[in-house]
């Protein structure tokens, strides 16, 4: 007899859920994809040719898709405005979930996706920080964990997107976001994993430049943004995101302590080809976020099937990706009023400074 | 309905074998390990624990796994010596075959193979030549397909393993067929890949030490070995292959044209983690062939399967596999006369040197 | 007839000081050092056995020095707080000046060096950026100016040291202005010089962590400070300083603009070989400042020497270096107020960020 | 009272000589450049407005320069075919010699200047094998000496030009001895110095193809040329040479150990600076020779200088020139026979392979 699978369903067919869609289907073997929901016409085309020979069932309506009978999981990729209300539908329907980054651009709305999961604690509810599954940045994790870099201080990270000409990201600004909630996220995320997730934030500040996109202020947004975290305890995290890389993704962290650094993804690379031509030595890079993780998404699906089938604990805590959106939201405000923001030790907001 | 997979069995479960079976079994959608065989114990057990709750049926006899019911393909990873009978009987019980390198260290060995494979057009018969489906080597030859370096004139190639401290590789090099035969047979199938399938030897010389293992000099082998070939028509090819790497594996390859190079793999990386230390910066590379191939090896059994339900075309012509065990086979017999050997325009051996 | 040579005299011979004077002496064609002061008494003797053999005087008293017969110029390498008063003296008695960065860690002090420059307009006097006559930096800047990356938008740079475990930058720091002063004070300097010199600026803001060395709260300094400021118009410029990097000194710099970037020294490296080792590919990289730099040095030497014998416009403006401080030392206000600096339109200091 | 320098004389102000007169005079504090020689005319005009300002006497006649006033060392950077008998006369004249590679394309002739400079032990006289001044391969050879790598074994080294469309290099190969002897012949003194001064041959073999250039074959030259050479006790060493580089200059080498590897110069770079570009990350490496070894030029020149005035050893021996020549004219001859060539354990040729 086969080994029990996990029955799993796909919301959201878009660029994302596509991916997730057939990582499930393809390269997680111990998931079974039995369902998936999409509202858009297209995707529902997509899904006939690509998922339903596979025995994928396809709805139109995500309150069906949960009552699919033998349901067990369910992979959230639709848009961020629909993240938490459907991650709380599945977890009351009693469904293990896996979420994409963020539950919600608001702190209020995520910590009730939180609160949700907390009531059942049985369910496995996980938000999907790609980069926690990354096989390097688990590398320079264990390293750091392993003392190599004596106590970590100083935490860099930034996330790069190619510049894309056809000012897709303008639109989408209007529902990010904006560029901490939405790019630096991440990069926020590594900073409380490698810094401590029990850090308090002692103050935020942000700014930022609207260098190839200036319609992006009506959004309160920039296409370049810097932001430097403060942690009570002597813990200092800065960022950077952008939307205008000329070369393609480049994303990377370096985690300076008191013995040594370590660099994730200092020099961006395609392929392992270089090439010699009359202009120099050149290599390609990849040209987005996809390039880059897609090795960690598979990797996320798998621990996650495997935490819901075998009940092991996951990776990493829901109550983190409050966190995160808590402080790219800060720095976001920071960015907008030009004003520094402070915390105290508890965390709470404080109106000055205390050092 | 779910569509239909490929039944595949795999003969071998040594540590090459393993892999592939678990290949197989996670990594290949279109295919269904059913079937697996070894006569060694202590596989077998391991196939009980890691294969058979999977429903895939353990033999100890070759023939006898040939037999499984609905059986379509084979995958051959036991020893050297075993590939080409079990070949050739899987071909005449009209079993698709994917056999891992080299089809027999002996030329006309390999020949019946490639004989037994003509004798049934229908079926799909292929030697792993695993680097030609290295997603950076073919992202190098997709360049040079499309111009970018000019005529490619020069090609230089190693392949180099770890020291090994246990000196197994001193009773391997027995059966081995040399390090020429053994290592270089990767770099010489894609110097063919490279300067054209139908390029023919003009000279081979080949010259070697044993600067760890004096012991190698038994089996008329060396733990670091040189080669050139000269190729009719202006080519040229030159090898390396080690034994005693300190840092790693580092298969490495440079194809110079007449207006540009493409390097692969110049330097090695395990991952994208650099170390900054008090004695400097520092990078780990992979340890082993599996190391740094193994998404080449996914990527061939699913290449492989979709070839065999499909009816699609082999990326690589069996034939290859000969010519690389010939070119290999003189490089050896180079190294052990001291003598450089002489083919005139149609491949035949020949007396003195032609200009 | 020999052509004619700036009679120049070296004042300091502390660890900079040496490396200048030897600098003038061998590596300054055009330059002859005739003349160097110091009080110190192991430094006369230094002084006494590697200078005067060439014809150098040993002055221990600033003002004699400069009545040196036929002294032209005076590079001055004192501590800084000897610079400006040095400076100002020499422009007074007709000589040519190069001064060690900065002038002097007070805005006003630095700006008195610049009238008193003003008063002499046929005199030549430098701060001694160096990082403005690296070769590296010097691409770089070309390239931006050939339009190789757009408007440039975003500027990053850093200059770490290795770790001194002597703790002497404990020490150092009572007078060193504090890290953005000391250490960033490059990085503006460069800031300036890649978003334009006519930039103004509109907020500071900085955060830093003493990781290695409570102590220098004695001195309202850290050992690790990260710093952001904006300019009027749309530039955002970023600073990261450390004083304990494992590996050795690490000063890097990053040009954003809308069509490109430019990494300077982004893969630092002592020198070319590269080491595989058992535990990995390592390299080495500079410990020290003049490891990374001691070429810049050389070529401000002889660039100011040409411009005193030809003379021609010196590379760059000594009002940026009054500028430079200015940004330094709001950064370091910050740092200590743990407030955000904010600036006007035409660089007046304002209360409330102006959007 | 100065210390006295070396009067030193430059004979040739081609390309070469003009960069080696311009370095004895300006960075090679030491050396007073007296005198210069050329039979060109526009070298003359060149000399007449670059050196003689600064006293050097410019002669067309080499023997009326070895009798300029108080001169005691000659730099030979004439034409190949000069060398050796400018360098004997300069020897018999005693003058210190320091002249360029090689001696002569002949081995014998190479003998003579040995020998003459035999019987005058009292001077300096050396072979400008340039790479062996420089810092990098200076390091390398350290760290093996130091036992980094245990044991070293095989020796990988290439000089490889970048494509000159002009067709110089066709016109050149008349005189210049052929790829192995003009080019290799930096790599074989490497060897020689990595693998030690006194390793024996025991066999050569090369081989070679005119990829953009078939009119070499005229002067029995290739474009591309790839050489073996096995060494008595189980050393041995493999060359590359090109012509036809599109990115620039790239000459590296490679000694691997029982212990561990060294690499020199395995990623060629022009400078510090990584462009970001739409096509992927670039950067430009040196476009020749000197690109890459200026800085070796000028430590040649000094420690020449130090050895003269100080009477110390020289880093080189002369003798090595020899060897070099006579390695690299084996490897053209083998290049042009098709043949291997074979040595006994005292260096002597015979007709077979001896194992």
């Amino acid at each position: 007899m086969a080994p029990q699978k996990l029955k799993i369903a796909c919301a959201g067919l878009g660029r994302m859920g596509a991916r997730h869609a057939l990582n499930l289907l393809s390269r997680t073997p111990r998931a079974e994809l039995v369902a998936t929901f999409t509202p858009d016409a297209k995707e529902v085309d997509w899904a006939r040719r690509e998922l339903e020979p596979s025995g994928v069932t396809i709805y139109t309506n995500y309150d069906e898709m949960l009552k699919h009978p033998g349901l067990q999981a369910v992979l959230i990729a639709t848009v961020t405005t629909a993240h938490a209300e459907e991650a709380i539908k599945a977890i009351n329907a009693d469904k293990h979930v896996l979420c994409e980054k963020p539950l919600s651009t608001s702190v209020e709305v995520s910590q009730s996706v939180v609160d949700a999961a907390n009531r059942k604690p049985h369910l496995k509810v996980m938000c999907g920080f790609s980069r926690r599954f990354d096989a390097s940045y688990r590398d320079a994790h264990d390293r750091m964990e392993a003392g190599s870099i004596g106590r970590p201080s100083v935490f860099r990270s930034q996330t790069c997107d190619r510049l894309d000409k056809t000012g897709f990201f303008v639109a989408y600004a209007e529902f990010s976001g904006g560029i901490f909630v939405d790019c630096n996220i991440h990069d926020i995320d590594l900073a409380l994993w490698f810094l401590g997730q029990d850090s308090v934030v002692k103050s935020v500040a942000a700014a930022g430049v609207c260098a190839v996109q200036p319609e992006l202020r009506r959004h309160a947004d920039v296409d370049n943004g810097v932001g430097v975290v403060e942690f009570w305890g002597g813990k200092l995290a800065y960022f950077y995101s952008s939307r205008m890389m000329a070369a393609g993704q480049h994303d990377m962290t370096e985690i300076v302590g008191t013995e040594g650094k370590l660099v994730v993804n200092g020099n961006p690379t395609g392929s392992l080809v270089e090439m010699h031509e009359p202009t120099g030595v050149r290599r390609e890079i990849p040209h987005d976020y996809w390039g880059r993780f897609q090795d960690a998404f598979v990797t996320e699906a798998n621990e996650f099937t495997a935490a819901c089938l075998d009940g092991t604990k996951l990776p990493l805590k829901l109550s983190g990706a409050v966190q995160a959106v808590q402080i790219g939201r800060a720095l976001q405000e920071s960015l907008n009023s030009g004003q520094k923001i402070y915390f105290d030790e508890t965390g709470r907001r404080i109106e000055q400074a205390r050092l």
